[in-house]
């Protein structure tokens, strides 16, 4: 970002007029203590913007929160970890609905202000009997500057919770934005599925907001990685509640593309922080993607070599091969040239026009033990750029998705399957 | 096949006519003796087909053989193990036409006349320095009946040869095929990659026999995955040298027919072979998707399950994970409602209409613990339907492919990088 910026604390909780709170239902265990209902809420109505995943199988929690959008802005978000509410049928809309409900109600808000979102198992019925008489407490938690608690409640499989808050000068006034982020995004979604919501105390229109947004999360969250699975479950939730202060934010002016870059730029923070808590990741590597015919070209070869379980093997194992990349380059489907293509790792030329650069193997290897690097392909065929953040895939991430039967044996105790 | 056959032995060598031979360069390792070069010679002018890798970076080898195809037909492959001859520039198809010109020149053949193919190792140039000594020995081995050295040449991270030959009554004249395949197809590409060689002694013209192939290998080695990785060489090459007699058979004629459905199940057998003897594969796994609104629905829904790194973590687990497989079936653009959605698993029902089925989890779980199970996906929207043949992906599959370290570090020895 190249304005000035603070990083503050609170998370989701950071940003003036947000109250947060988080509590304990044991939804996938009823043994455990762990937060695993949350809520955010504005004091003051807000601005909204929400993108969601394009599975063909959405979970009922996306369902409703797209519909509640479509009617209007929301206030609020409730959102539990620990079973997905997908593959649900009409019980699941209920069990969505009534989780706007349980909320919405002693807030004195109506339903469709509650965005709602849910991460874990995909296919069982939601424990509602455990969710219900927990409403009440949930809601008379809420207080300000804790987004901690939120990003805790959300997590599944993620080893840590990913939260970030900044503030930064909108032509004079002061505005915060804050943001946590679950698991997973394509990562694993059947176990996990990614969860964002952003709060901010800036001022501005519902449409200026939900392009921006829109904007945003095709730059950070559509260019992660991990596994290539694409959830039923993706959603990322934006609350603009203008309480900063100052004159509306105008589309396309100054201050808007202001916004528009620290929104990104925090946007992308937990994209990454995603990619470095994948599931038994070892390296996190950006891979970009230059001199393509068109940006759909440059897209396509990005999106092989991140998904390329040989190459993905190759990271985990410290190998620079090459082969393995340009492989995934040419099924790709983009206009490609083998002879054209450069493959830079680390800044230092491991392929040229198709073949082997004279870089000595120690060096490129010296560059892909570290757990950070960066592989630059050049198409040299145009000018178009595209770029992935991506991770290794290890023996420890099929180990750790062999099998969901513990969710399985808990429903049979819950009587729902 | 629903005509009487039987199985007999020779492999690729078993047809009429057909003579092949085998020998040691030492590729990979010059202190290894194992077979790496082989040869398939047609004593009389053949009737040839091929079908190449769809990737954009196509190897040396699979150029100099669809050229040659280009230009005439083949009597001849010859074909190595242990360096792919891949991303190797000029280099590369000098060194091609070099292993075609080995063979030819002693057979009294043209260089077009010859097929090449090559598998192993990408962006290493080919060691001729201990290739070019063994022509001679190669042709001079040349016997009949025994495609097994063939087999064995070809394989690299294979576990065990895969051959296959038949023979049955074509409208009188009794025929034969043989054949053989070598690992990978899109299991492993970079160090494998798909070669298949069939010989068949039955007589029909070139373009018919183009067409025959083209379809068989569509609905053989085109519906298996193991990694989703295309190669790099994947190719597939069929000698008819007619030697068997008989009139020559008429493109959809009833023998050409009989043929067709026979060609088709000596493919369709090495294709499976291929996927039992994935790189550390514990599951043989059929898909069938069936009800689907047109075939590439159908196509792309079996693509999406088959390469899902989370369906088939859970498949090496034994879990019978229908909301991972619904996920997959979300995701693959194909056109879908989940609601109507089932699948069975062993032929049990594991989800109907998008929802949990009342099947004991036990029951499922017995299927899946088998090293063979079949998953149908049924769409009920149309009719149109799509077989893949998968496999699970194991720890021992990422552990085995992090490095090929081992090759540079003999292409150093060796002076060519």
């Amino acid at each position: 970002m190249d304005f000035p910026f603070s990083r503050i604390q609170g998370g989701v909780g950071a940003p003036k007029g947000f109250l947060t709170s988080a509590v304990s239902c044991g939804i996938k265990n009823p043994a455990s203590d762990r937060l695993d209902l949350a809520l955010v809420y504005s004091e003051s109505p807000c601005a909204s913007a929400g993108t969601f995943t394009t599975n063909r199988v959405r979970a009922a929690p996306v369902r409703v929160s797209q519909s509640n959008l479509r009617k209007g802005d929301l206030r609020a978000i409730v959102a539990n970890s620990g079973n997905a509410n997908a593959c649900t049928g009409v019980q699941g809309v209920t069990d969505a609905n009534a989780m706007c409900d349980g909320v919405a109600k002693p807030l004195g808000l109506k339903r469709s202000e509650v965005g709602v979102c849910s991460t874990g198992v995909i296919g069982l019925p939601l424990p509602m009997v455990r969710v219900t008489p927990k409403f009440e407490e949930l809601v008379s938690k809420l207080g300000p500057k804790n987004g901690a608690d939120v990003a805790a409640a959300i997590i599944t499989s993620d080893t840590r919770t990913k939260e970030i808050a900044i503030s930064f000068d909108l032509d004079g006034t002061r505005v915060r934005i804050g943001g946590c982020v679950k698991g997973a995004g394509m990562i694993s979604p059947s176990m996990a599925t990614m969860l964002c919501f952003i709060t901010t105390d800036v001022n501005l229109p519902s449409a200026c907001l939900r392009k921006t947004v829109l904007e945003c999360v095709e730059e950070s969250f559509n260019r992660i990685t991990i596994d290539g699975d694409m959830s039923t479950n993706d959603s990322v939730i934006v609350l603009a509640n203008g309480a900063a202060g100052g004159a509306p934010l105008r589309r396309n002016g100054k201050r808007c593309k202001q916004f528009r870059e620290a929104l990104h730029w925090v946007m992308l923070e937990l994209a990454k922080a995603v990619v470095r808590d994948g599931e038994r990741v070892t390296k996190f590597v950006t891979v970009k993607v230059v001199g393509a015919k068109t940006y759909l070209d440059a897209k396509k070869v990005a999106e092989a070599v991140c998904k390329s379980a040989l190459v993905k093997s190759s990271w985990n194992g410290g190998d620079p091969n090459w082969g393995r990349i340009i492989h995934a380059v040419g099924y790709s489907r983009a206009r490609i040239r083998e002879e054209l293509v450069d493959i830079h790792i680390g800044g230092k030329a491991a392929c040229l026009g198709g073949l082997q650069a004279p870089t000595p193997m120690d060096e490129l290897r010296e560059v892909v033990a570290a757990p950070e690097f960066e592989i630059v392909i050049s198409l040299n065929q145009g000018s178009a750029d595209y770029t992935m953040y991506s991770s290794d895939l290890s023996p420890e991430y099929i180990d750790f998705n062999r099998s969901e039967y513990a969710y399985w044996k808990q429903a049979r105790k819950d009587g729902l399957v």
